[in-house]
């Protein structure tokens, strides 16, 4: 821990982006990179004169396909090509339990994540039906629950361990861990691509999360953690005082934690470290990622705080109703797709998102040029 | 005109709702309603409180799925289901040419109707994609074209006249001509409902519609026409400031015309006429109705005026960056599901809401409930 805190009178080095929003570079040198999570390289910017000169010349008045022009482009960068595609799309849903659920941060019972777990795979879920909808390949991992779960078809069963640690006394889980997570949630992505993936979602279960998001938002982008609070799947206001207490009181316990694998370990979940290792390795099998809502934010800032150029891969699906979720954005400098009142998780956000990139395919692919339709342009 | 002038004297009549964007009742009571439109009953609230219980009894906390909730409790509302469904959705494209095209109010000359038309036809414009994506029923009418179009499979080809007249000078149309086109796109949604399409959205073509719409939604919304003018598909300044000249004339030359079938006629477009009958037959078929842009809605506030309860079954799927848009929502009390910068026309914006209403009836179809999944809900 000493070497951890000398590194905190390194001088603060300026970032190298305009963007208000960007993550300080100095994050990563302050604590070195955990060694072995996959590499992202920044999006490779060759064929963006290329792609924007046909988006400009398809049969429409320049910009006027707004958004979907933007999509078409960061497709065709990510996936090098002029004719960008979505290709076996899938979802993955990490599932895990967490210790702070002991200090009553949630109206569910923790049973209910293995409950929802078997929901799923019995497709009884909004993620099934959305994900049925979209045409999206459906993953269900248990990355960490502490229930038992009843033996079912389908599921991906890796626990990390029957839950984590409950972070108002001790840290949520071990550095090796975090890691081991880290490292699971990179396999299974590596899976989807090896399938031939180059869209992905990420979605998520486990009662009390919204708490271990909060916390890690709180830290890593250095937020007063009560713009981070929320109320969940629905506290009232007795349990969001609760909720904004207990958090306030764990934050202080681990006041020292600052480097970003520390900040998992201690106030992470399995299904967030998972997903912050799956981020991490579709950005380097270059897939097209859909940021689902406020916990599946929450592990792209662990991501990001490990190789910010994840970011460039990703498309931030939609704008959670849970508080904090738009403060997250504004750190990302990203504006959601959509914004439908949702705060459900699962995924559900990032699946509504899934027909706006086939859109955007579609669009550059099958549309006709000016020259190629005979339609004159506005300067004919 | 004598009579309709003497009804100006008639005490306003307060309307029967709060709504303050609520169209006023006495556009009606003042102006009788042309014979023959097809009939709309309000929205049967009949199911909604067996609805709002299937909704709130799905395994998700309650109110988490926001928007989707709304949509598909009006869903079977308009449907009369507590099962409602997306069946053999439909998307009509009017195309129509506007003598006010001869004002230079638009960057592009006139030809480029028929040329995108030729583009719908062969299958190379954006709703041609797009509609594709959603597994959408494309329909391309031609509702009154000035340019001869060659002969095209899968056109229908039922032109009301060559183009409109130049409202700079005269009416665009006559009554006749104007009632003409009301009940040819109703007969259209007929056609489509005897098919058993139960959600239909409408699209346009026509070089120099949004003057139209700038007009119509001026005069029946009874806002300056500045507040009213955009760039359409891309005028600099000096077109802009040209477009708002021309239109404030036109509006000051028909200063008496306010009867709503008259503005119509007046301002309209033969496409814009046909889509205001097409909405009427759509409600009239318990047809969910997606409202596109700009155009699209400015042909809503004329079936509005002459059936308001046409509201009740319509989508508004997105907000338009074309200036007005916004206004003309807000007329509606509307919140748009999409907002995404886009500007095109031609249905697209509609197009691309299709995939929120099938995610709308997935989860209300396919999703288990707290009883049946068994999973505690949170009173357990």
């Amino acid at each position: 821990m000493t070497s951890r805190q000398a590194d905190l009178f390194i001088p603060i080095i300026p970032t190298f982006t305009l963007s208000v929003f960007r993550f300080p570079l100095t994050l990563m040198t302050r604590f070195p990179r955990p060694a072995g999570l996959p590499e992202v390289d920044p999006l490779d910017q060759t064929l963006r004169a290329e792609l924007q000169h046909i988006i400009d010349t398809r049969t429409k008045p320049p910009g006027s396909l707004g958004r979907l022009e933007a999509l078409a482009r960061q497709m065709g960068l990510i996936q090098r090509s002029t004719h960008p595609t979505v290709a076996r799309p899938a979802m993955i849903v990490f599932a895990g339990d967490h210790g702070i659920a002991a200090e009553g941060v949630s109206p569910y019972p923790q049973a209910v994540t293995a409950q929802m777990v078997a929901n799923f795979l019995a497709g009884g879920a909004a993620i099934n039906a959305l994900s049925r909808v979209a045409g999206l390949e459906l993953e269900v991992v248990n990355a960490g629950i502490a229930t038992p779960l009843p033996s079912a078809q389908g599921l991906v069963d890796i626990p990390v361990a029957r839950g984590t640690r409950n972070f108002a006394h001790e840290p949520a889980m071990t550095r090796a861990e975090a890691l081991a997570a880290l490292q699971a949630g990179a396999a299974r992505v590596r899976h989807h691509a090896a399938l031939g993936t180059n869209v992905i979602g990420f979605g998520e279960m486990g009662i009390a999360n919204t708490s271990s998001a909060a916390c890690l938002m709180s830290r890593l982008c250095s937020v007063p953690i009560d713009e981070c609070v929320g109320r969940g799947t629905g506290l009232d206001n007795a349990g969001l005082a609760r909720k904004r207490n207990v958090l306030s009181a764990a934050l202080a316990h681990h006041a020292q934690t600052q480097a970003p694998l520390d900040v998992l370990a201690t106030f992470g979940g399995f299904e967030i470290a998972m997903m912050a290792g799956a981020y991490l390795a579709a950005a380097e099998a270059r897939m097209t990622i859909l940021v689902d809502g406020f916990i599946a934010t929450s592990a792209l800032l662990v991501a990001d705080a490990f190789s910010p150029d994840v970011r460039e891969y990703c498309v931030f699906a939609h704008a959670s109703n849970e508080a904090g979720h738009r403060r997250m954005l504004d750190h990302f400098g990203a504006q959601p797709l959509l914004s439908l009142d949702m705060r459900l998780g699962e995924g559900t956000g990032a699946a509504l998102a899934v027909p706006l990139l086939r859109a955007a395919t579609a669009f550059v692919n099958e549309m006709a040029s000016f020259d190629s339709a005979g339609v004159a342009d506005r300067d004919a």
